[in-house]
């Protein structure tokens, strides 16, 4: 079933809000409705959807009865069992929100439930099991190796393995809170030993996360062909990463406390259903590259398996903010840079069995487009450190600087329906802890 | 604060318990007292200690107002609540459990809690957080890298950072859980290209798992001369590894697939507090090692962080099974081969500022022992598949067939006190699925 490839009325773009700011809203037009969690001022955690600048308690609504089937999973504080939903029921309750959300006979019933967002405090959308992150866009695989392989800088699995690896869940927040620099061991290459002090090789990657919705038993693999009905959704995700402690530590046994200290993601779940009108082909692989092994190949993932989806990321340093400087466009580009499909990183990673939960959150890993302009981190954008970025201020930046903000951006768009956003990935680095 | 290095009347050799099969028991005399999480025959799970043969319903026990303070904690179905206790209460509630099982006059108002524990099933014991592996056998790791670099076995990192990665915590399952053995892409050295299909190269790791109690926050790391009050327990650990797929895939992030479709734990947690007994000195390092730099470093740790623990793997195979005859012991080693204490992995863990949970699971990484007759895997026994073991049917293994079973024991022992055992850590292999 891909049932949700499927647009219906809640993507028409001719259907609009009684919430005024939804109308050409840039992220949250009445045609994505994402979930997630939030709490009003002085009040506990609960479920809700971003409307324009406003968020509605859906757990309010749900209490009310304003909500049918579905209702009863609102009603708790995280969106695990919400994710858990078949895709027809995750279907209807989008019906039945838009519905609530359009209609002006409604508006009496749900008004009282919305509240103003910048007066709410957004919370983890999920408990987040377990947490993985790959690592399939294909230029930011390539600019990385040719630091280390000038001449053959993808190893002889990238083609044929979505590579991935285990993160850490428990030190992922969302947007807005700030990291502290982290400390670790560096060794420099001309050094005899290492050190332990704060990272001077700070970085930000621009991902996007995938939630995980139905889950499978251990034992059972996902088909590809499946895959799609066990997405519940997508954020943006920034994997932080302390290049210096990265490249001391990293082998044998791949990145460890270079990424755990801190992870930001955007904290509104764009629904897989939300996405629907944003569903494109796969690019094809370039002549020579080997076709994807069976389990990872299906004709529809391949015609509709992509994302269209734009993706930006922003810096904004200390002095900039002092100046009043707006953000500095660092890099822009689409996701269909990706070599592999969601789809397909979601059956590889249950093909041995391995078995997801809802509320899982798969990493696509950095998304860089093929030219500078694009490149998803200041290791590529720096070559190494060696080409410093320069900011509007004259300062310049080979990795980042205490006080400076990273601000991650993504819109889906599609001719012939209203772009949808997916809120901001914000966050500021701390000095390190003395 | 070190209070769990102080053995106190708990750790009494003469203290007898009124359950018989106490006395002597292999594992559970009362001066092992192991939390963990069973289910007696058509119950709910609930918390309990092994005593002897028979299981006590610890939540009962404090249900009917046995046990003072901490009693609270104990009735839940994990143990989370109950490893995030400070210290001096865990060591309390210890001592109040001692005294329930030793003390003739409580026989009458506790026994009726008492289950056979053949009887009953044993679930996980908290609900895992984050699992973390290590690396830090340093045998093991000299022995993998010899099959690699023969001239030069151990990176220049290994010494300076215990070294770890991010593992799979959803598919860790208690002892006696089966396995199916894992389907992922292998590429033999003379292949043009990867296939899909069942491993060909399972193995089996002698691990000791540390479970994490009272956590961190993050941001703020934990110092060594802390770290021990943030461990709950121990337990083994087998990291089930599909060499196979592990050769093809860990490049350049590691293990990933080859590990994540199953790892088992011995489901009961002995406490740190019943270990105090069994802390001796870590052994020096080689001359010439390095030191520990400052944030790893620290006397009472040098001087009493290892673990007296001995350790053995047993294989019973479908033949010998068929045959009755009785597991081949494989190896057996010291956990004193670790090259680095638990507490230097538990303040490495969290020295990026990365926070830590009640429950979340350390593996120490595969202890072998310098010689043959302690090497923890198939890998090293049988070099990399080429000098198979025998066994005592005339089979050999170079790796695991299907039907095998894989038992890990090990005994906790020091003179002038009661040895404790871990319980068993077992599972078989069953055949991929179709």
């Amino acid at each position: 079933m891909t049932g949700w490839w499927t647009t219906d009325e809640t993507h028409d773009p001719a259907r609009t809000s009684w919430v005024a700011s939804a109308q050409g809203h840039a992220d949250f037009p009445i045609q994505n409705l994402p979930y997630g969690v939030f709490s009003p001022a002085g009040g506990n955690a609960r479920i809700g959807t971003a409307i324009g600048d406003m968020i509605l308690d859906l757990a309010a609504c749900a209490d009310a009865g304003l909500i049918g089937e579905g209702g009863d999973r609102l009603l708790l504080p995280t969106l695990n069992a919400l994710m858990a939903m078949p895709v027809d029921a995750r279907r209807s309750l989008r019906r039945a929100i838009s519905m609530l959300l359009s209609d002006p006979a409604m508006q009496g019933a749900v008004e009282p439930h919305l509240y103003t967002a910048c007066d709410c405090t957004l919370h983890l959308p999920a408990q987040i099991g377990d947490y993985s992150d790959f690592y399939v866009g294909i230029h930011h695989a390539t600019n990385v190796g040719r630091q280390f392989r000038p001449d053959n800088p993808l190893l002889p699995n990238y083609k044929y393995v979505p590579i991935g690896y285990h993160g850490r869940a428990s030190s992922i927040r969302p947007s807005g809170q700030p990291l502290l620099r982290p400390c670790g061991q560096r060794k420099a290459p001309d050094a005899d030993a290492p050190v332990y002090g704060p990272s001077v090789r700070l970085d930000y990657e621009l991902e996007m996360g995938v939630w995980i919705g139905q889950g499978n038993e251990q034992g059972a693999p996902i088909a590809i062909h499946d895959a799609a009905d066990h997405i519940a959704g997508f954020c943006l995700l920034n994997d932080w990463s302390a290049r210096d402690l990265q490249a001391w530590e990293y082998q044998p046994l791949g990145p460890f406390l270079s990424k755990s200290f801190h992870s930001t993601i955007s904290p509104w779940v764009v629904t897989a259903e939300a996405m629907a009108p944003f569903r494109i082909a796969q690019p094809a692989r370039p002549d020579g590259d080997p076709a994807p092994l069976p389990y990872l190949a299906d004709a529809d993932d391949q015609a509709h398996g992509a994302l269209s989806v734009m993706l930006s990321v922003y810096l904004l340093s200390a002095a900039m903010r002092d100046a009043g400087m707006a953000p500095m466009r660092l890099s822009q580009g689409p996701a269909s840079n990706l070599y592999w499909t969601v789809q397909q990183i979601v059956t590889h990673q249950a093909s041995n069995g391995c078995n997801m939960m809802p509320g899982d959150l798969l990493g696509t890993g950095t998304i860089s487009a093929p030219t500078r302009d694009g490149f998803g981190s200041l290791l590529e954008l720096s070559v190494g450190g060696k080409e410093p970025v320069s900011l509007p201020t004259g300062e310049t930046r080979a990795f980042l600087a205490d006080g400076d903000e990273i601000i991650l951006q993504a819109v889906a768009q599609a001719d012939g329906f209203v772009p949808i956003g997916f809120g901001e990935c914000r966050a500021q680095v701390l000095p390190a802890r003395a």
